[in-house]
C-alpha cells in the first residue's frame, strides 16, 4: 500500500456507498489522493481508493444525515424480531454468494482456511443475532430491563428500565484483518437494535468489505438507508458525529486513543467503543506437563494462534506464559510443529497452510515490533523475519522469541501484529503455587482474551479470579475441552468481545449484551398505566380488561384463553372463582404425588417449621389448582404452557383457607416465523383476606387467528 | 470562597484521611496554597484547606497505593454479603449522629429540608445497596451475569459471563451540592462490588463530607484501607489512576471534560463516568389544561425544583417546555406559588423555607448564566437576581425566564445552577401533537432526568419513546402518582442515575447495576467443571456427587436434603427412582385440580394439538411428582420450597411414558443474618429414553446447621 501514488486507471477504484447510491469518484480529477491496494503474495496492484481530495465527491455529512433520517425512520418501521429475521435471509443470501469474497480474499494473503474465519465467520454472526434477537427479545423497539421497582407503598408510582435505540447512527472503522466479520460482527447487533450503520473499511481488504455491501445491497433485503459504506474517502466522518451516535473502532491502541480525543467524544458526547489489540496471554498451569493432553493442546493453541491469518488477529496469543522450567520443551514443541506444519506461500497455490501478511508496510511493523523486543533482550529461539527463497509479496516467518527477564516492559506491551510469540517462564518453584503467573498476565494491563490449560480446578478458579478483571474473555481448556473448544482466538456472537486498558475499553457482541450497546438505557417512573403504556408490558396495578368466570358462563364476558392474538390485548384479565383447601385435598395430594414432606403431613413438625402456621398445602397443590381455576378446557386459540417463570410463594395455605386467581394478559410476543406467538399471562394467587400466596408468570403459546382451531376435530 | 488567601489560624484546616491516618496541612507552612471557605448566609470564614503546596503532606499516590493493596485485601476477605451488611450497620451508627451534620451542612446555606435530601438521602443510598445487595446478588465474589451458553453439541465446552470486581480504587471527585449523599451514592456500590474508595470532595462543602467520613471510620465499622478521604489537596489524584481503577466524576460538563482529555481516561485504560448537569426538561402535555390536577402537579414540580437546594440540583428543572398559549398561565401560576410560599435567608432562622447559594462566587455564575440567557431574548417574569434587602450571603431570587423563540439556543445549553427556571412554549395547534415537545427536550442535547406530566398513556407512550434515548430517566407524573412520587429532581438508588450526551455519558446507581459499575464484565469459556470452579455455581455436565434412592435406603449414601449448609456441596445429587404415568393418573389429576384441558383430557383434540402426541401429563403433575421422588418427608435441615424459576417443558409425556428426575445443588448463598440460607436445586425430569421433559430451577430455605432440627418434637 503506497500513499497518494499516482492514478491508475487499469485498477478498480473503490466505489462508497452513501444514500443508497453507489459513487465512484475519479482517481484521474485535479487533486484526488489516491491510495493502491496490492496483492499480498504478489505485490501487483489491484485496486485503489481515492481519499478526500478537493473534487472527491463523497460526502460523510450526507451519509451520517442519511442514516438519521431515512434509515432510522425504515428501521423503526419494523420490530425487533422482523429485523432479526432479515438478517437470517441475508446470511442466506451472502452464504450462496460466498465464492467471489473468498477470491478477493486470497489477495490479500489470506488461506481457505483464514477466509472460513473472516468470511463464513461473519455470515454465522448475522445468523446468531437473528437468533438471539428473536429468542431473547420482545418483539417491540422497548426492551425492559430488569424487574419492576415498587416505589410507593400503595403500588401507584413504580419504575422499570428500558432500552430504547440510539437515534443516530452506528458508525464503525474498521481493522484490515477481518474486512467481513468485522463488519458483521458490528452491523449485526446495531440492526437488531434497529440502528443504521456507516462502515470505514481499513484501505487494505476494502475490496472484500466493499464487495460484501454489494451483495448486501443487491440482496434487496436491507430497509433504505440501514448501511452504508465509505471506501478511501470519509475520514471526516467523526466530524459529524455526535451525542445521538454510536463509533465503534477495532484497530491499534494508537488510533484508538486519537479517536477517544477527538471533539465528537470528548466534546459532543458521541459514544465510543474501542477494541484494540493487546498482549494476549496463555498460561500453562504446573499440572499441564508435557506428558499430559493438556500440554498437547497447549502447543496446538500457540500454533493455531500464530499461523491463523498469518497471526494478525488482535486476540492472537503473544505471551505464551509457561513454567519457567519448561521454557524450552514449549519453545521445541512448538518450532517442531512449525517446522513440520507451515508452508508459507500464495494461499492461491496448492500446499499452502500460511499466507504473507496483508502488505509490505505490515511486514515492515511486524519486523520493526521483533527487533524492539530483541533490543529489549528478547531472543528469536524460531524464524525471526522475512524468510528466505520466497521473492516478493509480504511474507513473514513463524518466529518463537523468549527472554530472561519475565517483567521486561517490552514484552508486555509490544505488540508483533504477525506470527509472533515470545515464550516467558513464571516462577513455579512453590508448587501449585501460580500467583506468578497472574501478575505475568495481569502486566498485560488489560487484554481482549487468555487462556489458562489446566486440568487442575482449584488453579482454574485461582487464575481465573485473578485476571478476570483485567480480561474481556478467558478461555479455560483440559482433556474435556480442548476438542470441542472454539479456539483462544475466536470472539463468538453470543459472548462479549472486548476488553479493559490497553485492548481499549470496549465491548462487542455478547448476545443481546450486543444489541443494548447501541441502546440508551433509561430509568422510567410513573404509575403502572404509565409503565404500561411506555413499555408495552401490563404493570401489576395498571387498568385491567377484567371478565369473571361468571361473567363468561352468563355470555356476558370472554375468556381471554378464548382470544387469539389478533383480539387479545395486555391487560385482558380473569378473576377465577375461589376454591378452598381442605385438610383431605392435602392428604390426598400428598399421597398421589409421593410428596409426604412434614409440612403437610406432620400437624406436630409443621407448626415447628419457622415458616409454617400448621399443615398446609403443597406449592404444588396451589399452582395446579390455580391451573384448573383459570384453563379454558376446549381447544382455542392457547396451544400450550410451555414453562413457569419467577414463581415465589408468598403466604402459606392451610387447609381452610379460600385461594382464588387472577391471570392477566402481560406480554405478547408474536412469532415472525409462525401462526402463533408466545404470551406471558401475569398470574396472582390470593387468599380469602386478599393476601398474597404466590405469584408467578406463567408462559403460553398463542395462535395469531383462530383458524387451526376451527378445523379441529371436537 | 477566596483561593489562595492568607492563612488564618483561627478557622478549622480540614484533614485529610490517607491510609488510615488523619493528617492535617499546616496552613502556615512556607509555600502552602490556602482555599478559605465561607458561611453561605453570613461570608464569616468558617474554615480552609490547604491545596498541594510544597509543604503539602498529603499524598495521593500513597493512598492510590494504599487502596490498592491494604483496601482491595481486606475487602476480598469478605464476601458481598458481608460488606452489605456492613453498610446496614454503618447506615444506622450515622442515623444516630445525624445532628452534627445538619449544623456544618447550615453553614452551607442548605435548609432542613435540603439535610433531608443530602444526609438523610445518603444514609438511605447506604440503606438500599445494603439490602440490594443481599437479596440480589449471590454472596460470593463472583456474579453469573445471564445463563450457560453452550457452546459444542456434546455440552463439553460451555461458557458464562461473570463479573469480577476491578483490581484498584473507585476514586470520586463531587460537586459541591451533595456533599454526604454524592459521597455515599459511590462509595456504597463500590463497597459492596469490593472496590476501596478515594473521594475528593468540592471544597465548599469539604467540612461536611469530611465530618461524615470521620464519623464513618469512628463507627470502626470498614475495613482498612476502604474509604479515604482527601480534602483540598490531591488534584494529582488522577495522574496515579490507571486501568485497575475507576473515577467517577460529578460536576459541570466543562470539568467533566478536562477529566475526560486526561492522559490516564485517554493513555492508561481509566475507566471514567462522569455525572455533569444537564438542562433537564418537565413537559406539560395538552391533556394537562390549567383545570386539571395534572397541571396542579406541574406547577408544584416547578416549584419544588427551583427552592430545593435553592436550585442547586445537577436534576433541577432548567427548561419548562409547556403548549405555546400556557407559557403566561404558567409563568404566572409559578410565580404566584414563589411569592406566596418562598421565604428567603438564612436556614438557622425560623421560617426561612429557602437558602443561599453555596457560596458568592456561584451567585456571581448565576448572575451570568441568567444574563447569557437575557442577552440571547430570554425575558425575565419573576425575580432575576439578588433579592433586596437582604445584606451579605450568597442569596438569589427564584427566577423565572420565558422567552419567544422555543429554539434559541442559549436556552437548551446555558445551564443556571440556581433557582432559575426557562418556560419555553411548544407548538400544539394540532391537538394532540406533542413532537415539537418531543425535538424541544432533546435540544437538551443528552440529559439526566425529564418529567412529563399527562394523564393520556398514548401521550405517556409517544413522548416516553421520543425522549428516552437522550435521557437517564424519565418521571411521569398524572393525578394518579402526583402525590407518592418521589420526585423529578430525586435519584433513586434502585434507578440508573446519569444520562448520555451533554449529561456526561455515565450511569451511576441502578440497585446491583451500579454495584457492576465498579466491576469487570468477563466471558469464560471451558469445560463445566472449569465453568464450576470458577462462579462457584455448579454448571450442568461438572462432576456431581450422586447418590441413589437405593444407595439412601441402603445406608450407603446421605440425601442431599439431609445435609445442612454445613455439609452441602454444589454438585450434590439425588437420581430418584422411577416413576410410570398412566391415563387414570392423568385423567384423576385433571379430576380432583380441575385443570380438564383438553390436551389431558380429550384424545382426538390432543392429537389434533401441533405440539402434543395424544393425550399428556399436565405440566404441573410433573413437577408435582418430581417433589414427590426427591422428597425426604422427614423434618431436616430444608425447611420450605419457596420458588421455582426458568421452567420449561420440553418434551411432553403421555401416559405409559417413565419419569425420573435428577436434583442437583447448584447455588448456596448463605443469609449473613439468619441461621439458615438459600439453596437453588436444579432439576432435571428425563423419560425413558433420557429425553428432557423439563428443566427448572427449585428454590429452597436450608440450615446452616442441622440443630433447630434436633429441637423439634419429632
Amino acid at each position: 500500500m503506497t500513499a497518494s501514488a499516482p492514478a491508475q486507471t487499469d485498477v478498480t477504484t473503490l466505489p462508497s456507498y452513501i444514500a443508497d447510491q453507489w459513487v465512484t469518484p475519479d482517481p484521474s480529477a485535479p487533486g484526488a489522493h489516491i491510495t493502491t491496494i496490492a496483492d499480498a503474495s504478489t505485490g501487483a496492484v489491484t485496486a485503489q481508493t481515492v481519499t478526500d481530495g478537493p473534487s472527491c465527491p463523497i460526502d460523510s455529512a450526507a451519509a451520517v444525515e442519511h442514516a438519521r433520517s431515512v434509515g432510522q425512520r425504515h428501521l423503526r418501521e419494523l420490530t425487533t424480531h422482523e429485523r432479526a429475521l432479515i438478517l437470517k435471509n441475508l446470511a442466506l443470501y451472502l452464504n450462496e454468494r460466498r465464492d467471489g469474497l473468498y477470491q478477493l480474499s486470497f489477495a490479500t494473503g489470506t488461506t481457505s482456511r483464514d477466509n472460513l474465519i473472516d468470511i463464513d465467520g461473519g455470515i454465522g454472526t448475522l445468523f446468531a443475532f437473528s437468533s438471539k434477537g428473536r429468542r431473547e427479545l420482545p418483539n417491540t423497539n422497548v426492551i425492559p430491563d430488569g424487574a419492576v421497582e415498587i416505589l410507593s407503598r400503595d403500588g401507584s408510582f413504580v419504575a422499570q428500565h428500558i432500552y430504547t435505540a440510539i437515534p443516530g447512527v452506528a458508525a464503525q472503522i474498521n481493522a484490515f484483518n477481518f474486512p467481513v466479520w468485522g463488519m458483521l460482527e458490528k452491523f449485526a447487533p446495531a440492526f437488531v437494535a434497529g440502528v443504521p450503520s456507516i462502515v470505514k473499511p481499513a484501505t487494505q481488504t476494502a475490496p472484500v468489505a466493499v464487495d460484501c455491501v454489494r451483495l448486501m445491497i443487491e440482496s434487496g433485503l436491507l430497509p433504505a438507508g440501514s448501511l452504508q459504506i465509505i471506501a478511501g474517502a470519509g475520514r471526516d466522518l467523526i466530524d459529524h458525529l455526535d451525542e445521538r451516535d454510536h463509533l465503534a473502532f477495532t484497530g491499534s491502541a494508537d488510533t484508538a486513543r486519537l479517536l477517544r480525543s477527538s471533539e465528537a467524544v470528548q466534546n459532543r458526547g458521541l459514544r465510543f467503543s474501542a477494541e484494540a489489540d493487546s498482549l494476549n496471554a496463555a498460561i500453562l498451569a504446573p499440572d499441564a506437563t508435557p506428558d499430559t493432553p493438556e500440554f498437547d493442546a497447549y502447543i496446538r493453541i500457540l500454533f493455531g494462534e500464530m499461523t491463523a491469518k498469518a497471526g494478525q488477529k488482535c486476540t492472537a496469543v503473544r505471551r505464551a506464559i509457561v513454567p519457567s522450567t519448561l521454557v524450552d520443551t514449549v519453545v521445541d514443541a512448538l518450532a517442531a510443529k512449525i517446522s513440520d506444519k507451515v508452508v508459507l506461500g500464495d494461499p492461491r497455490e496448492d500446499g499452502t497452510t500460511m499466507g504473507p501478511l496483508v502488505s509490505t508496510a505490515q511486514q515492515a511493523d511486524v519486523a520493526a515490533a521483533v527487533q524492539t523486543l530483541v533490543d529489549a533482550g528478547a531472543t528469536v529461539r524460531h524464524g525471526g523475519g522475512v524468510p528466505d527463497g520466497i521473492d516478493g509479496g509480504a511474507f513473514f516467518s513463524p518466529t518463537i522469541l523468549s527472554v530472561d527477564d519475565a517483567r521486561t516492559p517490552a514484552v508486555h506491551d509490544t505488540e508483533a501484529f504477525g506470527p509472533v510469540v515470545t515464550v516467558i517462564g513464571y516462577d513455579d518453584r512453590l508448587t501449585g503455587d501460580i500467583a506468578d503467573a497472574i501478575e505475568l498476565a495481569n502486566l498485560g494491563r488489560g487484554s481482549l482474551v487468555a487462556s489458562l490449560v489446566t486440568n487442575d480446578m482449584q488453579t482454574a478458579a485461582t487464575v481465573s479470579r485473578g485476571i478476570a478483571p483485567l480480561h474481556g474473555r478467558l478461555h479455560l481448556v483440559n482433556r474435556q475441552d480442548a476438542k470441542t473448544s472454539t479456539g483462544h482466538g475466536s470472539p463468538l456472537p453470543v459472548l462479549v468481545h472486548g476488553g479493559p486498558g490497553r485492548a481499549g475499553g470496549g465491548e462487542e457482541l455478547g448476545g443481546v449484551r450486543g444489541i443494548k450497546h447501541f441502546m440508551q438505557r433509561t430509568a422510567v417512573q410513573g404509575s403502572p398505566d404509565h409503565l404500561t403504556a411506555v413499555t408495552g408490558e401490563w404493570v401489576r396495578g395498571a387498568a385491567a380488561h377484567t371478565v369473571t368466570r361468571q361473567a363468561i358462563d352468563a355470555g356476558t364476558g370472554i375468556h381471554p384463553f378464548r382470544k387469539s392474538l389478533a383480539d387479545l390485548r395486555i391487560g385482558d384479565q380473569l378473576v377465577s372463582e375461589p376454591r378452598t383447601v381442605t385438610l383431605d385435598d392435602i392428604q390426598y395430594f400428598a399421597d398421589t404425588t409421593g410428596d409426604t414432606f412434614y409440612a403437610h403431613t406432620d400437624e406436630a413438625a409443621a407448626t415447628a417449621n419457622p415458616f409454617f402456621p400448621r399443615r398446609v398445602a403443597h406449592g404444588y397443590l396451589l399452582v395446579s389448582w390455580a391451573a384448573g381455576l383459570f384453563v379454558e378446557p376446549d381447544p382455542g386459540p392457547v396451544l400450550a404452557n410451555y414453562g413457569l417463570e419467577n414463581l415465589r410463594f408468598i403466604t402459606p395455605v392451610s387447609y381452610d383457607d379460600t385461594i382464588r386467581v387472577t391471570l392477566t394478559a402481560k406480554r405478547i410476543t408474536p412469532r415472525v416465523t409462525d401462526d402463533y406467538g408466545e404470551v406471558c399471562w401475569d398470574a396472582l394467587i390470593t387468599n380469602q383476606n386478599d393476601d398474597i400466596v404466590a405469584t408467578y408468570d406463567v408462559l403460553t403459546l398463542v395462535e395469531k387467528e383462530d383458524t387451526t382451531y376451527a378445523t379441529w376435530g371436537k
